[in-house]
């Protein structure tokens, strides 16, 4: 097995810079929508140690905006550190005693794997919107390439939350004989027409700010105003009403003020609500990028498990692991009903499939919020 | 008693030419934010006959984008002709027969009353955002001045959803001896975080469109690509994910393609549900102006039914008409929960309420397309 062990170059900045992060490039990677891409890089990290036999590996799959950052064995209780530390290390779930844990990031993405900031070697400059459009699939696809090349031909399990959630559960059908388990948290089996609607208008909010350039602006130049309006909005998604009430109620300010993303100035007052947004979207906009942000929510858009299968039956029946689905009271872009729904389809399909759910008023960011009802979650399918 | 008959120029085009617009002016208006705005119109339509003793009048009050022209007397059947047509007419609830309706566009609003778009006496030139923050009590204080210029001195009823539904509540308490009924529906004693917070996503999009220009557009110039994105937004908020999912789901668009607010091209094809929003986003901004669009947003944001009053049950507690709360069950914007908590509070300060939910999947928009649920609900309280 031979892993290489040069640092990335991290196209946008981490909180940390003392973890390892690996890449694997490869030569080329077939499309579900068409086309291929070539070459491909896939940052990724890992915690543990592969035993001999080459089955103690679980796969962690991450979200809209995450990275293979999943833990970080400096600062493992910091969960602004690693977006899933608690429930990562030793003694922990996922434990890094026992198992030898992956983490990478997605084929689209900003955090050193192949995506629209990459250099088109056609071209020698960044894709762009020249990037073709990617998939779930190809995520997976792309996951599997690199989990091949770390010597790995079984997985004890793929969990993941949101997109993370529809890459495990593409896991599960397209490689049914190759994972144990499988853990698809607060994801179904497509979004619904309300969430494509606001992924839209997130794009939209994007590609509207004159800077955007039609993807094709320099380095730190992009359109900040736009990608951070995109994040306001998701961000609403990504809570509920019942948690916004608890936490800002119709509060005015009283931190210190974040800019807007515009630079206008208030009209009549600012809410803490609208400060925290400002702060979440300008956040976001230096760490991301918004090329990758078009591909990546259109991904989430376009994901149906059941595509290139005769019906979601014939999908779902390839299912051979156990699997644990997580869905969220709260939540209302992915919402437990949808979740519930899924379970219950893989379960009267013949599958092993057991539903939970977290009953949190944080919404669809409950899964990277409620760590003790997550580590419960979780027990209900034993690693 | 004198009602000006010269007929209104009308900023923005509406479909139908043939009704007649009145419009009112007076001198000035107190500005509950503080500063007055001087001289204030406000345009206005009237249907029925207003009676001898002056008490058979009933004042409808517009939603966010709506206009006066609530009833259209050459187009009675077509809801597309007047928002609230079926409910008005000769033996309609609001029959005009009997009863002298009233529907007054609002300060603020670009149908033919004081708005951004109006002329600044001190400029020359349009306000703008040179435009003072103007709250649901001010469009309140406004339309006052406009009943009493009428000859009005009691009100049978007031009615209106969504801000209208802010602006009735707003009647009851700022005048509780001059209106004998109210009818508050899809409104709440003040908005919530979550709501707030989808309205400035939506005003940040409008501002972050180049051709805003701080608010200084040329008629015909303006933010139509921003606008749209957050009539997008808004439209999803004024439904609701089992709507979508009746009318969509996740359908490929199969109508004309309409333009994207931004005139990009499609990421992976189209959706049917962006196609609508972005439909529906288009139109928007062909009719309306942005810069009221920011003002009427935020009123709607600002209202507090409590402000400037000891508490809220102070504030509720001075109603004295008889009031109809009317909820709808899929309503996200202005939740059910909302409206019926408000109901219960002023019953248990001893006022006459009523509840009455409408058992919907179509979000806050019901109250525009339920017809015969709302000619239910509304028989709750008689005429």
């Amino acid at each position: 097995m031979v892993i290489q062990l040069e640092r990335s170059v991290r196209v946008f900045p981490q909180p940390d810079l003392l973890n390892q992060v690996l890449t694997y490039t490869f030569d080329h990677l077939p499309l579900q929508r068409g086309g291929d891409l070539s070459p491909v890089t896939l940052a990724y990290e890992t915690w543990g140690t592969l035993n001999a036999e080459g089955t103690n590996a679980i796969l962690i799959t991450h979200a809209l905006t995450g990275s293979a950052h999943a833990h970080d064995v400096f600062y493992p209780d910091d969960c602004k550190m690693g977006w899933w530390n608690p429930l990562i290390g030793p003694g922990r779930y996922f434990d890094t005693t026992r198992y030898f844990v992956i983490c990478s990031n997605v084929v689209g993405s900003c955090y050193g794997s192949t995506g629209p900031s990459s250099t088109d070697p056609r071209t020698g400059r960044p894709y762009g919107m020249r990037f073709p459009v990617i998939t779930i699939r190809d995520m997976v696809h792309a996951q599997h390439k690199l989990i091949e090349h770390l010597g790995i031909r079984h997985l004890a399990m793929v969990a993941g939350g949101s997109i993370g959630g529809q890459q495990a559960l593409e896991w599960a059908v397209s490689y049914p004989e190759m994972i144990d388990k499988v853990v698809v948290i607060a994801a179904s089996a497509a979004l619904t027409a309300q969430g494509v609607a606001f992924n839209e208008v997130q794009r939209q909010a994007i590609m509207v700010d004159p800077r955007w350039q039609c993807g094709d602006y320099a380095p730190e130049q992009g359109p900040d105003s736009g990608l951070a309006i995109a994040r306001m909005l998701a961000m609403i998604t990504y809570q509920s009403e019942e948690a916004m009430e608890m936490r800002f109620s119709r509060k005015p300010t009283s931190r210190e003020a974040a800019s807007s993303p515009t630079l206008n100035p208030d009209l009549g007052g600012r809410f803490d609500v609208e400060n925290y947004l400002f702060h979440q979207g300008t956040t976001l906009a230096r760490r991301f990028d918004a090329n990758s942000y078009l591909y990546m929510t259109r991904a989430m858009d376009l994901y149906d498990v059941s595509e290139d299968y005769p019906s979601i039956e014939a999908a779902l029946s390839r299912i051979r692991s156990k699997a644990l689905f997580v869905g969220i009271r709260s939540d209302f872009l992915f919402s437990a009903a949808h979740v519930r729904w899924l379970a219950n389809k893989v379960h009267l399909l013949g599958g092993n499939a057991k539903y939970v759910e977290l009953d949190s008023p944080h919404g669809h960011d409950a899964f990277l919020k409620e760590w003790s009802q997550m580590t419960d979650a979780l027990a209900q399918i034993e690693l």
